[in-house]
């Protein structure tokens, strides 16, 4: 569909929609942020989200709001579901039982089971249907349902922070901190909607990270990749704050992780694949725990075999205004004033100063 | 002078002033570049700019085209100059003589012989001086001829591609192409802005440049740091279509550098500071040959020798959409689609999406 297609008010209702549908995030996982607004003559008869896994839909919400929902029109972000054998009944039959006319959707339900036959069942009982309205925006904001719904595997987010003449530590290893408070924070609540949050085993052992929302929202589940099981019993990923997973080798030590085991720390087994765990096989085992999306906060080994086994999804890259070169601690590391940036076709130049 | 002290009518003039003064570029070296609009009752009388070096300053070039400048304004980017002893006569007794009521200045000449003389002379004579007015702008217009009339050393912009995993080149040494065409013709550009441009032989070795303007203007004096004199004769650098210097350690071979001078190259011999040759000193023998701005272009060495001897005063970085990690050939390096770029403090935060 052309963007022309649909009018000011579609994409009126529709912005309100995605909007509902984002008071869902963190809370929703691993079922997509829904939005609904049931419309009459230009005026919204109700609204409702999807607010809680295993919580009603946003359709059936918005519906049991609304006093005369009939020959009203019905926008939702996501095509409503059909199918059964889930928490809660389908949302199509209460769509066409409830009299609305007209349902304007933003994108196809990804979802095997659903793909393109709510519409379908919509469209045989006289309801109309008008697809497409803001699909990207509304892919977007659940582009780790799609992933997961289709795949059955983590949406995986790589998480770097880099200077300007790209480094992520200084020679001497420090990397603390690159990047500003505001960008930590924004880190911070970044996990609190990611089910899970995985490191190596060497960024444990240096940093001693919490790997939490730091009180910005809920916990992510921590994942340690330590094929060799060298993680210390005092260490603050296992402090029981929030669940943890061990991913290591089939042949670490076993009484050791019958011991972390009895400490309800979760321990994957993994083949080795060139010397490394086989990660994409842990990405499945994720998955199967219900995990859809995941985020990879380093070190630069585990970054650098998400990517050579192609299994990021999405980058967010903080690069940050310092030329470290070969100064030993970030904190004396040559600032660049008065940056500027400007997009040059697909490259991005940054201009600034030294020793201003 | 706060931002609220000028008025929309001193903005607008002085905004054209920049737009004359820019006219200049690439052809006023090492003087400013300055331009001039001479104004009577909100009406532009006359227009100058400074056209090339040596030639007519922009506010004779104005008063020579204005019928009558009695009691009319001016406007100048710079502060008129009061000096003798050099390629045209002052400008201010000009100034002065012509009946000029009140000339409005973007900056101060940072120029030891002028600095603040001017705008007192015009003052003692009656004509009205307001400073400061655009007076970032103006800086930036003039930041290598401000370096340069201070330090007598070059302003040193460090020119560098990075990919977004922060790698000027693959492991095996391959950096064709990581940053748009668009990209490398606004480096072209610079470069015919700029007097001079520099690379370490390692460069010349392995990539044979030409570090031409590639038809884009006049093309920048090419120095080479050749520590050992291992050049080729044979290489684009010796090709005569435009000047070039050799940066040299006093004890490299002696009969290769007659033979080179003898082909019009010019040799400049350094001593070396921790292996490397001494470019602190290299900078005030091209100041002495009137080179007031250098474009640092690479390779990686070269670059953090400047960096660590904080001798770059301005980065040109440009970031390209790509993830090289341990890619063999940038050309098959992983494209990063639908970026976006959101600051967050002093950062930037990079979005994007892989397999997609």
């Amino acid at each position: 569909m052309k963007k022309t297609d649909y009018t000011d008010e579609d994409r009126k209702f529709m912005q309100l929609v995605i909007k509902l549908a984002k008071k869902g995030q963190g809370k929703v996982s691993p079922n997509p942020m829904v939005g609904c607004v049931i419309v009459k003559n230009g005026k919204i008869l109700s609204t409702g989200y999807h607010k809680y896994f295993g919580g009603p839909h946003a359709e059936v919400e918005a519906l049991k709001k609304c006093k005369n929902p009939k020959d009203a029109t019905m926008y939702v972000n996501l095509e409503p579901c059909c199918h059964y054998n889930k928490k809660t009944p389908p949302c199509v039959p209460q769509i066409i039982n409830s009299g609305i006319k007209k349902v304007v959707i933003a994108t196809k339900d990804p979802n095997p089971a659903v793909g393109g036959k709510g519409i379908r069942q919509l469209k045989v009982k006289g309801v109309k249907c008008k697809v497409s309205v803001m699909e990207k925006e509304a892919k977007k904001l659940n582009e780790t349902y799609i992933k997961y719904i289709k795949t059955k595997t983590p949406f995986v987010i790589l998480k770097m922070a880099y200077s300007l003449d790209g480094k992520t530590k200084t020679e001497s290893g420090d990397s603390k901190w690159l990047s500003s408070e505001k960008s930590r924070e924004t880190v911070h609540q970044l996990r609190s909607r990611t089910d899970a949050i995985l490191v190596g085993i060497n960024t444990v052992l240096k940093d001693n990270p919490k790997l939490t929302s730091h009180g910005k929202g809920k916990n992510p589940v921590r994942v340690i990749l330590d094929t060799g099981l060298k993680i210390p019993f005092s260490t603050n990923v296992l402090n029981g704050k929030s669940k943890t997973i061990i991913a290591t080798s089939i042949n670490s030590n076993r009484v050791k992780k019958e011991k972390l085991k009895k400490m309800g720390i979760g321990i994957i087994e993994l083949p080795l694949k060139n010397n490394f765990l086989d990660i994409k096989k842990l990405l499945v085992k994720l998955g199967k725990m219900s995990i859809s999306s995941l985020i990879v906060e380093g070190g630069e080994t585990v970054a650098k075999s998400f990517l050579k086994e192609k299994l990021v999804d999405k980058i967010m890259f903080f690069i940050c205004p310092k030329i470290i070169n070969s100064t030993e601690y970030v904190k004396n590391a040559a600032d660049v004033k008065n940056i500027s940036v400007e997009k040059i076709e697909e490259d991005f130049l940054f201009e600034g100063y030294l020793n201003v």
